[in-house]
């Protein structure tokens, strides 16, 4: 019998059916209430896919719910978190309080969180104001050359460049005492600040805006590293936990920043430190004589947060294998929103129901079955910290680690509808680029998702030439965990932005009140056809890995990704290497031998698929494909990054595009003596990438090559 | 077409053809000389084992040698250790060599290794004689309650009880200097200790004989923790690698011993520290008056080892798989000797060689090729630390831990021809049994193995009544890295003694220059007829795992040994562990869940059984039977033990026979206060195994069964 393999009629009739109008009805509901994780509204919206997916008139296999226990953080409702300029007498002289003005009567509810740093501690720091910047170590820095004390004072900062929790690290490292993060008009708003610039008169965001976030620098629930949060689960003393910011923050509107920054004395800011608010940007410490506000006044800063145990689900809908049920496909978007969060995530989650009903009419009917098993799944408690997910990780982890070929993640699914946004591994850019080349872009132009795409970003490949520029992997979503944690090829799929048009670091409302159902259909996607679009490309990448014969993961692709990291490694750290002993010529053998074994591999699968493979020989070879990424993973690599294993993809914060190890280790040993324990740590980390790519290749090798 | 299975037909050749002749024959050669790893004539037993396996002829696919370079240690050929006896003024009363004396002309040559513990430091520390039994942290205790000051005295202990390195780790503990080891005569002759008593006249070990052997507390190669030691890899600077014995240490044989523990001044030992030496046994410190030293005399330990970066190899042959080439099965045994090493490891290698001669055969004719890939393995530098399979475990680590079905290793294998030994993880006892049973016992009686097993080593089992007792696996030989660190499912397989007529401590020529092929043919095996026992015994399991179409790993007697460990906890750990919150009731509902999930996998294997499955199908739930060991890793469970990854089989220090992660932390924390650290740690290590089970659950449990 002809094995089962990709069914083409059957693709192309999910594409079609896939509609824009239940997107649109469906992101109306998601998005009708605040959501936050834990929350009631999160709670009915858990109920509500339960029913979607676990219906018998849905057509899915099954649907199911799994509750953890998680540690999470919120203001407290009877003491909103505050910023207050007081005199030495402690008289106060004027008070922010960082809350969203009702705008649409969506921003008012009692069902609102406000605004603030999720796992920032409580507390009441007061001092001087200083402007730091984006809040990075360089930032802090220059502030020390410039002769500025930084003992005791609060720092104002910018949203972008540092991660949100790292802004407090640094500032909490040079004795600052509270921390301000504010969104500056000229990152966010194209420069736009006046209320009849912003939303609802465009996507702009209104000055009293601000953007909400986690300030927990790890991922997971922060007390139950490695174990799944169950009710019995061993957790961490929450004084124990590490990654909560070490000092209080509090983030805040640009219309309040506005009136803090404008009155700062001090050393005029560099330029490339200025943003768009109406004055001077000067660094402080502390007031200017003849401002708002006397010389002497100070910034205090009341936060009252608190942390919280509370319960969060993860739903499943299941859809079983008709021959390979025990490989799956994970389809996954986060459930809980900061407020509405129409944008974020709901437009994710609107794209998935979408899928998952068109799916479920083709099972009822009995039209389709898939090769492997498809599981779709909606992860509580994202915005704290990817906790849902994480959690479904370690409680499935050896599971998922065996049989999970891919991990597709559509969070925000429309950013803009300029352009597909495409990230992941390289072995997932073939299986995107094959959708993309099918599906119509959204609008007039009439070209393909591809052909639109390849106009906004491109690079130029060594091996195919001209083509889109797929983007990596970091830990801004749910695929953090299946990436680092579990070795399991992901990508992220988004409509996004023309950066000749913005360059806003993000969707202005991003994290805040005014991220409504009214905003996506005003100013994201008026007629749903970006939603449309990524339905059908997650759609596409979904069924094209549930259902074909031979795994679409191009394996070879990495060959691109590896010389890359080895031409950095061998232009800006060759010289210094070799003067501490150490040589390169290990890393360009292994990296000769994998593209020798990916190259051989692909020729293999070209000639078996030329004859008729019997299932267990296709078999065979799809598991070499599956488990490559396995193979790049190592537990004991980088034991002080939390979860972080894959030698590839872990946190680079040295400057040369390369290995993250090598390039860490090397930018800590920079200024060691020769023979210091730094150089070692330099020589081992280059060790255990020969060793993973080694074994990588050893992977593609036949099976029988021992 | 049918699938191909295990063909009885063939299997029955196998057995038939397995000759005691050609494996007296091996043995004769491979114990021809002493063999110590990386010496000449190791690398000519290298060249021996790529002929036998490599050549056309041998009907194997190919052989090759993977050489790494691992630090090893040896002692001086110009200094020789030595122990004396000196006066307070330097002179020397007595000077003992440990050095065999040439009973039967093989002791005497130069590549007979002399007598060293491997890996301990040189030096040349002089102080007072005590004895300090085993030299166990309760034994150095015992000897403070007596008032014994142990501060810069010579510690003589006897081998047994304690591990090698630890006897050295407990004595510097207490401010001991040097360290020497003998064997008792009470422990591995049964009394005896005359020469005439003594091989060539039995096979007791001559008063001059001396157990080499390595003092490293870890095992693999010292310097590369993790990584492939090839030349190019990071090694650790050799001072700052742990697990090298802390003090020079020494071992002697008894009749050493004798002369310096019979003059020992002091109280008398207790009486379970007592041998068989002609003399009472006194703890000293220092010797008594009118012996045959002076009464102030001290005893000098001169050691001059040193470690040396070396080259050792293994070498694989390869058997292709027919149908599932990429599932493999291990064969192994290490190929180094301390000197001719005829029953260690040479019997277990001349089985391995005629095994492979046998299926050779088989392979050349073209009557049969396994339904998976088989590799054999001779291993180096096993003697100093399982190296060479660790090594190869590191360099092959994501290959064989998706692909190993099992590891079978047969290192020594004839202890003596009373009965079977086998050792394992649950899930191989089936085969074990399984070949056991069909296998005729050496010897007169027509019983077969199993038959004649359980009237030697047997227990009553809640599931199957009264059967053969099969040991659990520590660290003793080359399968530690397969299912530490892998988690592979392994076993070992021997013959061995009749515990009614010795309580020797292991064979008495253990590591000696005595264990040579006239002491197997007089005293060990003289017909070879338990080689022939083990090397069938051998045949079978491997063809088994690599030809039957339902892999014979029985997954459900895992539950068996859960139930134990739960037993043990409940009993002795549960109010203890109320008493700090701490509840065993996750755990009971984990090992529930896990022995309903192994049983309903039984279940469902016996139902395919009956009908004609297909091979995809069957691939599905041996992927689950093969993976079940890989779920009980958790590379992050116990950070401090290297390689000891398996949360069931970790060594385990507490008292209680239970999980080892949670006797060893209620161990620690026995003392320490409520809401201590360690309590905190016991709860953590619970979770770890309620995870691992629960994990583990999910692996047995319907694929398609998320
Ligand atoms: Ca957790
Ligand atoms: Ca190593
Ligand atoms: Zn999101
Ligand atoms: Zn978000
Ligand atoms: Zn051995
Ligand atoms: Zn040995």
């Amino acid at each position: 019998p002809v094995p089962q393999d990709l069914d083409l009629e059957i693709l192309e009739a999910v594409m079609k059916q896939l509609d824009a109008g239940k997107i649109r009805e469906n992101l109306r509901e998601l998005s009708r209430q605040p959501h936050v994780a834990s929350s009631p509204r999160d709670e009915a919206l858990v109920q509500l896919l339960l029913q979607r997916w676990g219906d018998q008139a849905s057509g899915l296999d099954e649907a199911r719910t799994v509750e953890y226990e998680v540690l999470l953080s919120f203001p407290s409702p009877e003491r909103p978190n505050l910023v207050e300029v007081v005199v030495p007498n402690g008289a106060v002289l004027h008070a922010y309080l960082p809350k969203e003005e009702n705008v649409t009567g969506e921003q008012g509810g009692s069902d609102v969180v406000q605004p603030y740093a999720a796992y920032a501690p409580s507390g009441t720091p007061q001092g001087l104001l200083i402007y730091a910047n984006h809040g990075t170590e360089d930032d802090f820095q220059y502030l020390l050359n410039q002769g500025i004390n930084l003992e005791g004072t609060i720092a104002l900062t910018r949203y972008g460049v540092a991660g949100r929790g790292a802004k407090a690290v640094n500032a909490a490292k040079h004795g600052v005492v509270g921390v301000l993060v504010y969104t500056d008009p000229g990152d966010i708003n194209d420069g736009h600040s006046f209320p009849n610039e912003t939303f609802p008169y465009s996507w702009g965001l209104p000055p009293s805006g601000v953007e909400r976030g986690s300030y927990y620098e790890y991922f997971g629930d922060p007390v139950t590293p490695y174990l799944p949060a169950h009710p019995s689960s061993f957790r961490l003393d929450s004084n124990n936990a590490s990654g909560f910011p070490p000092i209080p923050a509090q983030p805040i509107g640009f219309q309040d920043a506005e009136g803090l920054l404008c009155n700062l004395q001090g050393p005029a800011a560099p330029a490339s430190w200025k943003g768009a608010l109406h004055c001077e940007y000067r660094l402080g410490p502390g007031f200017k004589s003849g401002g708002d506000f006397t010389e002497d006044s100070q910034v205090k800063v009341s936060v009252h947060n608190h942390l919280e145990l509370r319960n969060s689900s993860n739903v499943l809908g299941i859809i079983r294998g008709a021959v390979e049920p025990d490989r799956y496909v994970v389809y996954g978007n986060h459930r809980d929103s900061w407020v509405h969060g129409a944008v974020d995530p709901s437009s994710g989650t609107a794209v998935l129901l979408e899928l998952s009903r068109v799916l479920g009419t083709l099972l009822k009917k009995g039209t389709w079955r898939p090769r492997r098993s498809i599981v779709l799944a909606s992860w509580g408690a994202e915005e704290f910290g990817l906790i849902g997910s994480t959690e479904f990780t370690e409680e499935f982890f050896s599971k998922l680690q065996e049989r999970t070929v891919a991990y597709i993640n559509v969070d925000i699914s429309v950013f803009a509808s300029a352009t597909l946004r495409g990230q992941g591994t390289p072995p997932v850019q073939s299986v995107i680029f094959s959708a993309a080349k099918e599906i119509r872009s959204p609008g007039p132009s009439g070209l393909s998702i591809y052909d639109n795409w390849i106009r906004y970003t491109n690079r130029s490949s060594p091996v195919y030439g001209w083509i889109p520029s797929m983007g990596t992997l970091g830990a801004g979503s749910d695929y953090a965990p299946f990436i680092h944690y579990l070795g399991i090829s992901s990508m992220d799929i988004a409509y996004t932005y023309d950066r000749s048009k913005t360059s806003a670091r993000i969707y202005p409302t991003y994290h805040t009140a005014f991220d409504t159902f009214e905003y996506v259909e005003k100013f994201v996607d008026p007629d749903f056809s970006s939603h449309q679009a990524v339905a059908r490309m997650a759609g596409s990448v979904l069924l094209r890995l549930s259902d074909s014969f031979f795994l679409p993961l191009k394996v070879s692709d990495y060959s691109e990704t590896l010389h890359g990291f080895l031409q950095a490694a061998q232009q800006d750290l060759r010289d210094l290497l070799e003067q501490h002993g150490i040589s390169l010529g290990p890393l360009v053998t292994a990296v000769e031998k994998f593209e020798a074994a990916a190259t051989a591999l692909g020729q293999r699968i070209s000639d078996l698929q030329k004859g008729s493979p019997d299932p267990l020989q296709v078999r065979m070879v799809n598991d070499q494909l599956m488990l490559l990424e396995r193979t790049f993973l190592n537990p004991r690599a980088f034991p002080e990054e939390r979860y972080y294993s894959h030698v590839l993809w872990a946190p680079r914060r040295g400057s040369v595009a390369t290995f993250p190890g090598l390039a860490n280790a090397c930018s800590k040993a920079n200024n060691t003596d020769h023979g210091s324990e730094e150089w070692a740590e330099v020589h081992r980390q280059l060790s255990i990438v020969v060793a993973a790519l080694e074994g990588a290749a050893a992977t593609l090798r036949p099976v029988d090559d021992l």
